[in-house]
């Protein structure tokens, strides 16, 4: 079954007659024992990156970067529509959904029928293409289930993309694979891996492997088939036919040579026939692919093996299982990425802390807006505050997932309108609530919401007498009902209606407030640490003789493997906190609460001084006696952890050449190192990167300056100010660290990262409220089992809520909560009666019962039950249903 | 009638939906009182410039400049059918035929649909655009014939451009203007013209005009109304929106901000919506055109008086000729062209020399072959030498009339392209021209030719020791029938059958064989000129105080104004002919043939050396003691000749900032200078530039080598070599110089110009001939009266031949020739029998009888009799012929 044939195929000077064209349907579609070369037209349009989505969807700012998504559609459906074996693919739904809005009824139902004959594609379909390495998973399901939906309401089943396609993300996470796998995809494909990973998987034709994507989750629930696309996802050399390409068309010799199948097991090969923006003007691309196919495939009446077929990722996946073959099992993620020995991708993991932050935040008052547009009714979204929606921070979300945003790897004017658009969310959001909370208590007293709070900031509480302090938490954990069953990291996804009650907060956990420390505890805390520093790298500016790759947006590359100590005795002040100057950039407050299991280091980094024309990447580095034995652990997405080994990679023998950036890791939500006998947790507030360098030792990198481009695209310095911070952005953040023993870790920093994801709003009304206003409320019966988390609520439609219950523990990690847990969903909700449940998959587009996926076969020998398929056929044309196939 | 409104528009933000578009055809398309804003969508298509013609046809090389016409046509189609409202012009025939071979039948009849509801309308029409200033007539007649007739064949009356359409060339010829108005048009528009003559016409509000373009032809007859578009032949700024432009989409806030219609006659102003090679998308034009009409117009009901409307340029003049107002008369040409103060375009008048040579002789040879074409008949086109046709040949000298072909603008590779394109064309003629000598003559020896005979080589000649020579030539003007009547200038455009014969050449025209010289008149010649000598200038580099302008391919700017004289003292050697040597790399050869009037001077250029890091323009200046008194002559594309005076423009005040370049005009045939009693005349051999600088004095500028770009956008330095000649292209060429009484001098120069023009043919055959072959042969009866020149004799289809026969004195050159001249159809040919002859107009696209024009009147208030018009109307739609318009 491995097919060794290789094309070397030249075209001689020819001419396309149109009418020539007509005898092309007498041609076998798909060639038996040939090798079959899937053409796969498609675009890759980022949602931001050089410009921003409305520039990039109108074709706006074009000098920066040519291209308009709005033209790509028209263009695209009008070049469908000259042949009937054309096909295309597309993949974000933010622009879709724009585009699609603005066309007329004839042109929706052209397109609808498109969809049906499976001319038109929908791969992956989210919202965005989410970046993987700092997105959490609970804003990557909600966008995803944002895209789906609309695909789903617009086209039927036939609109359900089978494929997820992440071809341009800089790493790939194993929660994101465990995500899809639960979304019902049947496939994956993406582009970019580790240079020696994707040389070695070509050696040993491992290019499609069978991730298994949990370590919690029963197989096959979260085994999803990978491919890896052969040429990231470009055209192969001199095939490029788009406006922005400079590739002679067909007309005259061009060559196509040697494009080598070898490295893969089945006579099938994908060739994806597209790139960035690329279609705007669809007939170049077209006019020249159907001359190909009809050239290449008239040559087999000379003996030519090759056909060539238009073709897409669903029918290529549906080749590849109909081989029958087995395939390498995958347990481990894709993380870090490095395109060259020192050209690590580690860096995104930190770049822009702010944005990184605001985004984390955004997501946790998007939950709470949500929910409270569930409890509030229609008087939440027209009420006395006036009208208020969740959509607006909806759609603001979900684009900042995409992997040029939280990513922090777009140029700074996008970054700021990413910003923008999530604080016009907010205040939509803030009339929601407002009305929401006026109705539920009772008080129409105007809410104010301080949002630079993280800096001490309120004009409310700095110039009034009295102010009344309310504190909005949304994940009500603790109910006591017990009904239904989950298992670990299971979600289970429901639309369902409930109500919510509103909670008095804690005090504690407003340093704008008096707070009480224990400061021997604190004291004893610190002493198990060595050192709980900040220090710095300076960056790589590209003068180094092993290679001039410079630290950039997206790659980390520190020019020495040492880190500078910013000053060796921090200036100290012990008040009921710990202050800590390092410099006049760099300083930390240490903290303990009352009643709190963790110390919160509360560091300020910024502006980065770049007087001596270096660029500088700060980091947090927690030195402790923990024999770590060069292993340590980070999160996948905020959800499941995986252990990560100094100078190693699971899957293949790696040559390390980048001491730090090389051993850098994504962290979500938390990392830790542990021994026999104690296990140091670090929660972060935000994604960042980082790594154990040293045995015992944890560090994360908190900001970064820098002074150069590092030629990945984004052309510019990421080297951050504003009108705020003219000198340079100035970052404040948190790490909450616990310190447990392993076999209980996770009893305290499962429910701490999540209260840090999810953190409580906070709304302020002036003066004392009228003694009838309701102080407290809750949606929900009881608090639920300490396993259970509840991820979402919100409204579906009129009369429906969708629902998402998960368990959050891991398989093994907590003796107490890794078990299975059951919850009385007819017992849940306070005030709501539920009419009816259905169970949905994650992303909400399919029910449950329906949901059936293509079984794959592990080299292992495992076979699971299979079931029977959904794909679109090849031939005869169409979105073909199982009963049609069978 | 002086329309003062000035536009000054907001555009607010505006999402465009198409549901509303479905009102847009209540609103009025065009609006009495209002200022309409013609809105032109267009594209403008160089055959042949940065890259090859073939290569801008396909989109190859799309590395050099993207560009692919086959590419916007079907995107121009597919737009025009989606919105009836919308127009589109094309231009360029070379590319617009080949596009349609391509079509299938399906897609022909849909654009005769188009062009038949004048929603795609033709303009121009020719082949290509054509240079003015280095272009002959006689090709320009050529060029002009095949496109309209491939327009005519396929459209109909429908496909008939009205409007000639020149908005690129550097400069316009009045012969131009002429042919045109010959040729039907109703009207012109072009872009370009000396920055100050348009400062003055925008103030003065005459930047429409008509063009009173023939000093010998009775008004109308050469009038053309002529209008100056307002910003060259772009968008206005901001609104340009094909893919190669970087202007913001409508969608937030564009400015259209005092577009000033001040400057122009009438309430109807022309926006030209397009540029180089643009609508490869058209949908980004059109779509934005859509939305711009619709907003605009929207706020007429706001009280705005502003109309704007999808438009072409023969809709556009009929509202200008509706405006019934009278228009300044103009009577010169538009030469030179400068589009600041020290950036002459009179560089081009002289580049590539060899290419100019090469693309004369070519012309001189096609006239040749179409001509043995018809006296062959079918045996021409497959004989015993195999398959011969006249068709390539005809169609590389229509692309080499491009304004960057023959005019040396073009890059090195698109150089060779046209030479090789013209070689090529030479290789079918031979093919022909050997089967018809053959069948004419009764001999099968096989025809050698020998291209090289300017340079003295011709390996038959050099290695056989007997060789026959055969002259052919073409312009058999000395007939003496009678019975047309002609007048001056006139030409007579014929579809004719003729016979031609073969003339035994005078050998003394050949210097590889013997001649014989008069030594003492060529010296007595010689002793009239102070000075025959050959200098040169340094090119600009652009280190000037002044201005950084760098001489280049188009433009000519010496760095002093006062030539290098190359030597003081030529080296001499009088042989048989007087030798001269001024240095290593310019010399020349001085003859005086026996019953020859004019002196010959055998120019030899190159390479010309650049290693002081100068480029060199190197010209020959005749001094002589004619006192000129700053006036001098030069002829328009070889055929009127047009006084010229020294710093100085008929319709303006011109501020000479360029005394050298500033003074230099287009040469195409022939210069002279004149006092009471003598008349220098200088006939070239190819299209030159030159001025007379100093009275007395004539100077022509032979050879360009330039070492940088001048900046207009062929990003390359004129410096040409090759593999023969490495180090610098060496160029040969001669000046024809005739000494005579100023009344008598047209009767020398007129036959002298068009003997150099049309060139015999010669060819060889080895060894004697047969005894019974026929040496001798003529298509004619008798010779032409010497004033009639026949321009054309070519095959038109299988029965009927296109015969032009023209007057060549201009009026009052002439006492004896600028008379009226009568030919006799019936007696004109010696071996065909005319069986019909219909009279056509210049380009031979329409019947002379049913050619009628537009009628302006010019300002002197003279008013020709009228003319119906058969513009397409703006609504109803279409293409309405006259009587539908009554």
């Amino acid at each position: 079954t491995n097919y060794t044939f290789s094309i070397s195929i030249l075209l001689s000077t020819f001419q396309f007659s149109p009418s020539e064209h007509k005898t092309r349907k007498g041609l076998p579609l798909e060639g038996p024992g040939m090798l079959n070369v899937h053409l796969v037209p498609h675009t890759h349009d980022d949602v931001g990156w050089l410009k921003t989505v409305d520039q990039y969807f109108y074709g706006d700012r074009n000098d920066i970067q040519h291209a308009g998504v709005q033209y790509i559609l028209d263009s695209v459906v009008d070049q469908l529509l000259k042949n009937p074996d054309r096909r295309f693919i597309y993949v974000e739904t933010a622009f879709f959904y724009r585009w699609w809005k603005q066309q007329t009824d004839d042109m929706q139902n052209t397109v609808k029928q498109l969809v049906n004959e499976g001319r038109l594609e929908f791969v992956n379909g989210g919202w965005c293409m989410s970046d993987e390495a700092t997105t959490h998973y609970s804003a990557v399901i909600d966008q995803m289930t944002m895209g789906l939906r609309f695909l789903n309401d617009t086209f039927g089943h036939c609109g359900r993309p089978r494929v997820a396609w992440h071809i341009d993300p800089f790493g790939h996470a194993r929660e994101h694979a465990s995500m899809f796998a639960q979304m019902g995809y049947d496939g994956f494909f993406f582009g970019r891996l580790d240079y020696q990973d994707r040389n070695r998987r070509m050696v040993a034709r491992e290019q499609e492997m069978l991730w298994r994507a949990s370590e919690s989750l029963t197989p096959p629930m979260a085994d999803l088939f990978t491919g890896i696309l052969p040429n990231g996802y470009n055209p192969p050399e001199g095939f490029c036919w788009d406006q922005s390409c400079d590739d002679p068309p067909i007309r005259d010799d061009p060559d196509l040579e040697d494009y080598n199948a070898l490295v893969y097991k089945t006579n099938h090969i994908i060739m994806t026939m597209g790139s960035d923006f690329q279609y705007e003007n669809a007939n170049l691309w077209y006019k020249n692919l159907d001359k190909l196919i009809r050239y290449v495939n008239q040559m087999q009446s000379n003996g030519s093996e090759v056909n060539v077929l238009y073709s897409t990722p669903s029918c290529y996946l549906q080749e590849l299982h109909r081989a029958n073959l087995t395939w390498p099992l995958k347990g481990d993620d894709f993380f870090p990425y490095a395109d060259s020995a020192h050209d690590f991708w580690t860096g995104y993991f930190t770049s822009r802390p702010a944005l990184k932050r605001y985004e984390r935040i955004s997501n946790s008052y998007l939950q709470t807006c949500k929910q409270l547009e569930v409890l509030g009714g229609p008087i939440s979204r027209k009420g006395p505050f006036g009208a208020g929606d969740s959509e607006t921070l909806k759609k603001a979300m979900a684009v900042a997932q995409h992997h040029d945003a939280v990513s922090g790897t777009e140029k700074q004017h996008v970054a700021n309108d990413y910003a923008r658009k999530l604080a016009n969310g907010w205040a939509h959001c803030q009339v929601l609530v407002s009305n929401t909370l006026s109705s539920l208590s009772g008080s129409s007293a105007p809410r104010v919401y301080c949002e630079h709070l993280n800096i001490s900031v309120c004009p409310l509480t700095e110039t009034s007498k009295k102010v009344t302090l309310h504190g909005h938490t949304h994940t009500l954990t603790h109910t006591h009902s017990h009904t239904h069953t989950h298992t670990h990291s299971h979600t289970l996804t429901l639309t369902i209606p409930l109500w919510f009650r509103e909670v008095k907060f804690p005090s504690s956990l407003f340093p704008c407030f008096s707070v009480s420390f224990h400061i021997v505890t604190l004291r004893d805390f610190l002493s198990s640490l060595f050192c709980v520093c900040l220090s710095r790298y300076n960056a790589s500016d590209g003068n180094n003789s092993e290679s001039i790759q410079m630290s950039g947006a997206y790659i980390f590359r520190p020019n020495t493997s040492t880190p500078f100590i910013i000053s060796k005795t921090a200036k100290i002040e012990t008040l009921q906190e710990v202050r800590q100057w390092f410099s006049p950039w760099v300083s930390q407050v240490v903290r303990l609460y009352t009643d709190s299991r963790a110390l919160e280091l509360e560091w300020t980094v910024g502006p980065v001084p770049i007087g001596d024309d270096l660029g500088k990447e700060v980091i947090s580095r927690l030195d402790s006696s923990i024999n770590s034995s060069g292993v340590f652990y980070t999160d996948s997405n905020g959800r499941e952890v995986l252990q990560r080994r100094k100078d190693y990679r699971p899957t293949w023998n790696l040559r390390q050449s980048e001491p730090i950036a090389g051993n850098y890791y994504p962290i979500n939500s938390r990392a830790y190192i542990k021994d026999d006998k104690d296990q140091l947790t670090v929660v972060t507030d935000r994604s960042q990167g980082g790594g154990s360098i040293q045995d015992g030792s944890l560090e994360i990198m908190l900001h970064r300056r820098l002074l150069y481009d590092d030629v990945r695209g984004v052309g510019e310095p990421l080297n951050e100010t504003s009108d705020i911070y003219p000198e340079g952005l100035v970052v404040r953040g948190r790490h909450l660290l616990s310190l447990s023993p392993p076999a209980t870790a996770a009893d305290t920093h499962r429910p701490l990262a999540q209260e840090v994801v999810l953190q409580p709003l906070i709304t302020f009304t002036d003066g004392e409220l009228h003694p009838s206003t309701r102080l407290e409320f809750s949606g929900l019966q009881a608090v639920l089992p300490p396993a259970v988390h509840l991820l979402t609520v919100s409204q579906w439609d009129q009369d429906t809520v969708l629902l998402r219950l998960e368990h959050q523990y891991q398989a093994s990690e907590s003796k107490e909560h890794s078990q299975p847990v059951t919850v009385n969903l007819q017992k849940l909700f306070s005030t709501l009666d539920m009419l009816g449940v259905s169970e949905m998959n994650l992303s909400a587009n399919q029910w449950k019962d329906e949901m059936t996926r293509l079984d794959w076969k592990a080299e292992s020998g495992t076979h699971h039950t299979g079931v029977t398929n959904q794909l679109c056929l090849l031939s005869p044309l169409g979105c073909v249903k199982t009963a049609d196939l069978l």
